[in-house]
């Protein structure tokens, strides 16, 4: 059985919510599953020196139009955020509280709280919010706001990005193939040629 | 007759060197050309704050290895340069002079600065290494080395530069067509789709 691929994201990441939609079926066509890993991509950006596209004075406007551009072309939901970036310690927290009693849950989750930030343009940063996310997916309301103050929960965070950051992760999204990094939406024809060849 | 495709690219750029291998050929399948413009990105990237790939200390490490990488897939010549990144004034001067009296044989020393500098590894800082590269071409040595210190083929890169960023290019290789800017070597499948489509 071969290594998950794993799939590196931000919740606050544009182009993380473009590679979301696709990144399960690009990697099944070829018999692998994905692990899907929510970081706090400031903390990396801090390491790299990296500042955000938005903040770029022309870079930023092309961003903008790229995402619509990208949206229009994928047919996927699209509202730009009011507030953007967010911090999303709240989303990614419950997302790993799922994930250690139901992946499938935590998945479904995962989908449901880029959709209400990217799709809908509704700010997930408090808990309460998150909760309302979870909520109609069958997740009890209060577990997931204590869960999400929990100091196991929170060190959890802490940890998966701490090792994204030892494996080289500087960006969202971000997905390692058998210790092969791919950065970007931009790449996921490169992983689908990378697992098709077995690499080059 | 449709306006031609502005490509735009820093001869010190190895995703402009990348992009440069498919530009001509990726229009053409839609009746369109390329206009080939070197421009100096130093000064681009003073306006948008941002910082060199090569220079970010995580980031730099995956962009050596993704060079390497697409230069295996797309089985071009790759060599990293021992200096990188360099000053490219003299060959995108030299660009400019040629491209005046003979766009072809312009396009021609383009290919062949590039892969000077990164099929091979030279240093083509030096204008005594761009007439080296010109001179197979055809080119007279003399005459490239008195015009590349020509105050008026001086004033056109300056230009060059400035219409650019004007344009809104803060990267290389970036790509307008028809007002519609494309940023990043990784983009030729949305060009192809744009043109193809008539955009969306």
């Amino acid at each position: 059985m071969s290594d998950p691929v794993l799939f590196y994201f931000d919740f606050s990441s544009p182009y993380g919510y473009f590679a979301a939609q696709k990144i399960d079926e690009t990697v099944a066509d070829f018999g692998r599953r994905v692990t899907w890993k929510p970081i706090m991509l400031g903390a990396a950006m801090k390491e790299t020196g990296n500042v955000l596209l938005i903040d770029q004075p022309i870079k930023g406007d092309y961003c903008r139009r790229d995402w619509n551009r990208l949206a229009r072309y994928m047919e996927v939901p699209w509202t730009m955020p009011d507030k953007f970036p967010i911090a999303t310690l709240a989303a990614a927290r419950a997302f790993y509280w799922l994930d250690d009693g139901d992946p499938a849950l935590a998945r479904k989750f995962a989908d449901a709280a880029f959709h209400a930030y990217f799709g809908e343009g509704t700010d997930i940063t408090e808990a309460e919010t998150v909760a309302d996310i979870a909520e109609p997916l069958g997740v009890d309301r209060d577990a997931l706001l204590t869960a999400v103050q929990d100091p196991a929960i929170k060190e959890r965070l802490k940890i998966e990005t701490t090792q994204a950051l030892e494996a080289g992760v500087f960006g969202s999204p971000f997905v390692i193939i058998d210790g092969e990094p791919f950065w970007g939406s931009d790449r996921l024809w490169m992983i689908r040629r990378w697992l098709k060849s077995g690499g080059w």
